[in-house]
């Protein structure tokens, strides 16, 4: 493991994978490892990879483990309220301090993304074994590298606009649905030192994670949300700042 | 007409009107026309429009026309390389201090536009009847106004990402077309003072421009894209500007 | 009173005015007051404009009152923990279907903001009796609509950077200070079908709300937060949509 | 000299340095070869540097150069309109189709630049020994690197606003300077595939590119212009696509 590897931790709910055997048949090992195996495949000695779920104490999410972690992944949906919101209140102040944060599908409705994005998030949606086209519309953006100017996934939940979501800062992706939906569905934000990414394929019923595209995405963005500039101030108070303050830093 | 009326040229090449059949039944008073309607049967007495076209003397868009516009509407196609250089300068110098523009379909690789963007703004195109559906992404935006969430163009010629456009300041729509293509086809963009947007609905062989929804937004695209800061100082030049130059403005 | 008249709210905690008497010889009336009449004096008939406090049964915001507000203006400093949480939930709401919101001065701590932007909006302070620079960086933009280039304010409360807010939609002034600091002093948001102006001029012990400039910039943004498109759709829920939903919208 | 080394260009009109025996005492060099030692001292292996001057024949950016380039940075300032239209023309295609630009100081004005924005990039100015004063606004963004809250450079040529730019994709630095000006001098754009980053110091009459953060920030951006996407596809033309055209990517 090289020593400049980028600590991810892929956090899953992990409860459609307990629950339902359709999500086991595809995930046998739960969607975090198909998630954290395509990191892998994708970056191999760049990461460390490591998964968190819900029904770990404090989630798995310490201090300790978001103090040692670089960039967050996170799937939720049926667990939402479950997570506690004094871990929520953790990460988000840890995203503000610099750690990435790339948030996978249901996850739009997580509590860190809520508060993070300060919207309702909601969205159209359907689940009707829609065609989804991922639409490339940032070519030159780290995060398309190694994509086609469009993907399929041949089954897909639809998620469909209007996507309530503040602007993103970049727009990367878009998808399109066979009903006829579009879906502005890989977008870009800063809060704080901490860079977010949202990508919305993977459905826990398709094999979503499995799927070559999807996963190189996702590990561009460990690479793009790695905060590198790592700046050594927070901005967690306002600093009363006499005339010079900043002439010897 | 109200003094304070916002002064619309809508310019148009005119060239598809004169010769193809199935533009003339469609658009028998040539598709200028069509435009100039839609913005008069919006804006009432708010607006005092008049239409301008290539084949006459400077197209239609000499100094004094266009220093008396406050916003521009751009539909070409067959005659991009018809309109002088000097023409286009003029159009580009105009919009930086201050005149809005409005481009509409084809327009995108439009002389003024593609220099304004600094982009080739090039794209995917197929004419075979697909449908659009014209989304809404920025429904509070005020060019969204009475839009509904989404509209159908039952038949459009077909345009695709990847569009080569600068990100755009404000996106408005995103249409899908019946092959699954999306595109970024509600765009606003700001050069200089002036403010442009761009928006992709307008084949000339459908009767797009007949459209109760496509004529509301190009209506309040001459809402939002006039000017009503026309602050008095322009940035043709770089001024030397000694120290306390800005005490008394 | 026109009947399309943009119904103001001008929110303010009115603690410094009732309790130092610096403030309340600048603002005899109160902060709120000298707001309201900026607002009346450049925008007349085109508003309704009345005030609530921090002081009044929930904070004078009750639902009828933001049901009928269209452009709430927020400032707060001491009383930030005071404002109680279900009043902030609603405001919140109430901007995300569609009531402006512009935040001034020591608002950027408020409960509304931090959570409508998800970060600290922390940010270096000083009251040194410095002279602000307030630039404008977007002539265009309808917020800047009759305002220099420039313009001083000759006393103020140092803000300075790093704002921790996301990056603003729209930046539209800059401010710089005595001491060498600079300040995205004039930035546009949207939440939702909301729209937010932070503005950071005015503090409690200079007249700055007196500043005929700066009430101009208020005014106007109010106009620019006033939203015109007032979609009938709010998205407060996730609906789920079946094929063909939005035809016959 | 690894493998994937970033191919960096340092291009240079070189006319002051050889004329002005003020600038030659500074950059005895040249200021080309003082920033090609910058780069080269912050990214060691990661880059291989080589450097291209006005006097050469196509200014040094044949096919071959501009083929063999990864990241371009440009200084320009009495010669701009030496630099012939036909290599202008070259650079603006190489940058999107994927080469980084960066464009420093009085390289406002030049033709790939201007040409890329599409705006006058007019701003105001003054030789006055000011001090500027270097704001990091976006702590998070890789070109923030290693760079303090703020960073000082004694004495400079003063640039301020109305810089006449579209707005940045993202801001990352706005500067100060004595006489009260502000500017934003360090700004992301994205043109095609290209990246651009514009970097507001560096007048030729002081020694800017030896300061140890004003290197260090070009190094960071020739990190981040570098395109990793290097997407095969280009978009120099509007492809005709018959339905399905992209199933097979």
């Amino acid at each position: 493991m090289s020593e400049t590897a980028i600590r991810v931790t892929v956090w899953h709910e992990n409860i459609h994978d307990r629950e339902d055997p359709r999500v086991q048949k595809i995930y046998p090992n739960g969607m975090h490892q198909a998630m954290a195996d395509g990191i892998r495949e994708n970056l191999g000695d760049a990461v460390q990879v490591r998964t968190a779920t819900l029904e770990q104490p404090q989630h798995g999410l310490t201090e300790e483990v978001l103090a040692n972690t670089d960039v967050l992944t996170w799937w939720g949906h049926a667990g939402h309220q479950l997570v506690a919101d004094e871990v929520v209140d953790r990460v988000c102040q840890r995203v503000r301090t610099g750690m990435g944060l790339i948030v996978l599908h249901s996850g739009h409705l997580s509590k860190p993304f809520t508060r993070l994005m300060g919207t309702s998030c909601c969205l159209h949606w359907r689940e009707a074994d829609d065609r989804e086209v991922v639409w490339t519309v940032n070519p030159g953006h780290p995060i398309a590298r190694g994509i086609p100017q469009a993907f399929i996934i041949p089954q897909q939940e639809m998620y469909g606009e209007y996507f309530d979501i503040p602007q993103p800062d970049e727009l990367v992706f878009i998808s399109s649905f066979s009903g006829g939906e579009v879906f502005r569905g890989g977008c870009c934000f800063t809060r704080g030192q901490g860079r977010i990414f949202y990508f919305s394929p993977g459905h826990e019923t398709y094999p979503v994670y499995h799927d070559r595209n999807v996963r190189r995405v996702i590990s561009n963005a460990v690479l793009w949300a790695n905060n590198v500039a790592r700046q050594p101030y927070t901005t967690t108070e306002c600093p009363k700042s006499p005339r010079g303050w900043f002439e010897n830093l």
